[in-house]
């Protein structure tokens, strides 16, 4: 009841009479629902998920401790949406919010259709997601563990990193043995890149195989209690790195360190991401580093706030943060390094334990 | 170029000077763009994929054949579509489709000011769709690995379907055998449900071990070259069926064979789904039958048409769909069997071979 609550803080502050949730790991947050498929309708009174056949018995489970009631909706979801708010409104206008960075234009253009009549809908966004920014214990709790299932994944992998192995096997393994550490699976598709395909900041893994010398970049993660985790280690496989590899990675990880050790409560996404961004910039490489620093997480393993260039947030204690600076040269490959880090009153702790040795 | 042309063709006969492509799945069919960020702008003229600096290597090289060209976005991606979507206007007010069932309503918003001059927009729901509908023949071919990837990893699985096994570890090495067989992920979150929580037809898997004399309902599947695979057995674990777990399977099957027999092109999709609905209704069960019998699916694991009380589209040579009947007792049980079919000139072809044994 404690979310409903506070989300209703919200509601109120900004003037609206109900609101409609449509994005999942809101509806997660507040409801304690992680089916697939299903609106909330919270007014001022009511709090009502609606789902469908397939979820009924496991919604009802659910959301008992969240103060949601459960109903199936019609075939058309977005009548029953409507019928809802409708059964909701005594009389008079009333102001409905809605994510408007979620609800796709066709169903907003049926709820506008369908509450003519009494209600005004107003875009919002990221209403809720101020609440999801502080983590409690629990949350933290379930985040620690997803890092650590990931950890652990990569110590058993790293003597599995060798020539001649595909990357699909290599994403095989890591998530397998993630899912053996107890992941629900992965928090996104695993990234393998190998050789010059390294400097793909988002390469999928393919059937190519590891050669001697190859830098490897893996990024991958694992989901605990709908929780993520997010991890990144380049590695050369097989052979000494060579002065151009070592020197590179010396470079990420001198930025990475940096920020580890600066990084504080009072400090902005931005001045965070210019520790990094400035030591790359000087050493020349400062186009290849094309990403922001990193991005918080928790039920989505993108969230508000941002390390990066643009990012005015102000770092507060409780804040979840990927660490992740890169450098990538088109044709001969990328170095990518990111830790998860929990902002604490001083500094921050590093969740991520694993060494970040470039010779495995 | 085929899928460009071919899309070029609708968008005439739609009256449209030009299309905003957001859905990932028809990004990729029509551009070969894979990533996991972007946007289609398509005029008569040109064609462009908009995405960021992590893609831009890996998309030049994708769309080479589909006849698009890759630009950079700015940070403000749908100021960037707007003006890309006016330097095609020349003049007059041009008609532009979008995918209204994709695009949210903030993006909506944007174009929409930043296009009032010299755009209409236009809503569109799946308008690319019917080309993804008939699988080419290489299209089917990634389907068919997908799916032996599937039938192999059952295969490995049954053998280790044990009492005392938790369904997250199932799940684990269910997950593993597809990778080792070439998967490149799931083709959605595997579910397994075992004792009453088969009766969940959306389980995810929790740390709960397996006891003798379970049902198991496994449903998950692989993706093989961005195409789906789709698989659900159900077993009683570790001892002889019940009289009632026997008679309700048989009578599932029963459906599903049935079906299976008789589904052929020239029906429509609500025929083909009355055909097992009948034998579980005329059985009492009518009522816990309560999703629709199948859908197709291809690059997306749900994909139109479907095998469902209202779809009346009529099945066609080339179409792939699910045949997935099932049976939910809440407090006692499920159980549902799902095979993949394609559509042939005379009937089906089933692509999945894994046996459908109770017993394990």
């Amino acid at each position: 009841m404690e979310r409903l609550t506070a989300f209703r803080q919200l509601m109120v502050a900004e003037n609206l009479d109900g609101f409609i949730v449509t994005a999942r790991a809101n509806r997660r947050y507040l409801s304690g629902f992680t089916g697939s498929s299903g609106v909330l309708v919270i007014s001022r009174k009511e709090a009502i998920l609606l789902t469908d056949f397939r979820y009924l018995d496991q919604a009802a489970e659910q959301v008992k401790d969240y103060g949601f009631q459960v109903k199936k909706h019609r075939p058309e979801l977005w009548e029953t949406v409507a019928a809802e708010v409708r059964n909701c409104c005594a009389g008079g206008r009333a102001r409905w919010g809605f994510e408007s960075d979620h609800l796709v234009e066709k169903n907003y253009r049926i709820l506008n259709e369908q509450l003519d009549c009494c209600c005004v809908l107003v875009p919002t966004e990221g209403l809720v997601s101020p609440l999801r920014r502080k983590k409690t214990q629990a949350e933290l709790a379930a985040i620690r563990k997803a890092v650590e299932i990931t950890d652990q994944a990569w110590a058993r992998l790293l003597p599995e990193l060798k020539p001649g192995r595909t990357e699909k096997e290599i994403a095989a393994l890591f998530e397998f043995f993630q899912r053996e550490s107890g992941a629900e699976g992965t928090s996104f598709p695993t990234i393998i890149a190998s050789g010059p395909r390294s400097a793909l900041p988002h390469a999928e893994p393919t059937d190519r195989r590891i050669e001697a010398g190859d830098l490897l970049t893996l990024d991958g993660g694992a989901r605990y209690n709908g929780y993520c985790s997010d991890f990144t280690r380049t590695v050369v496989v097989g052979a000494t790195p060579t002065t151009q590899q070592q020197a590179l990675y010396d470079l990420v990880l001198k930025a990475q360190e940096t920020v580890l050790a600066q990084m504080r409560p009072g400090m902005t996404g931005k001045e965070v991401d210019a520790l990094a961004r400035e030591i790359i910039a000087k050493a020349g490489y400062g186009d290849r580093f094309g990403h922001g620093l990193g991005h918080s997480l928790g039920l989505e393993i993108h969230e508000a706030p941002r390390l990066a260039l643009t990012d005015e947030t102000v770092l507060e204690p409780g804040v979840v943060y990927t660490v992740e600076p890169g450098i990538y040269l088109t044709g001969w490959g990328g170095i990518r390094i990111e830790d998860v880090v929990v902002v604490t009153t001083e500094g921050i702790e590093n969740l991520t334990a694993s060494p970040k040795r470039l010779i495995i």
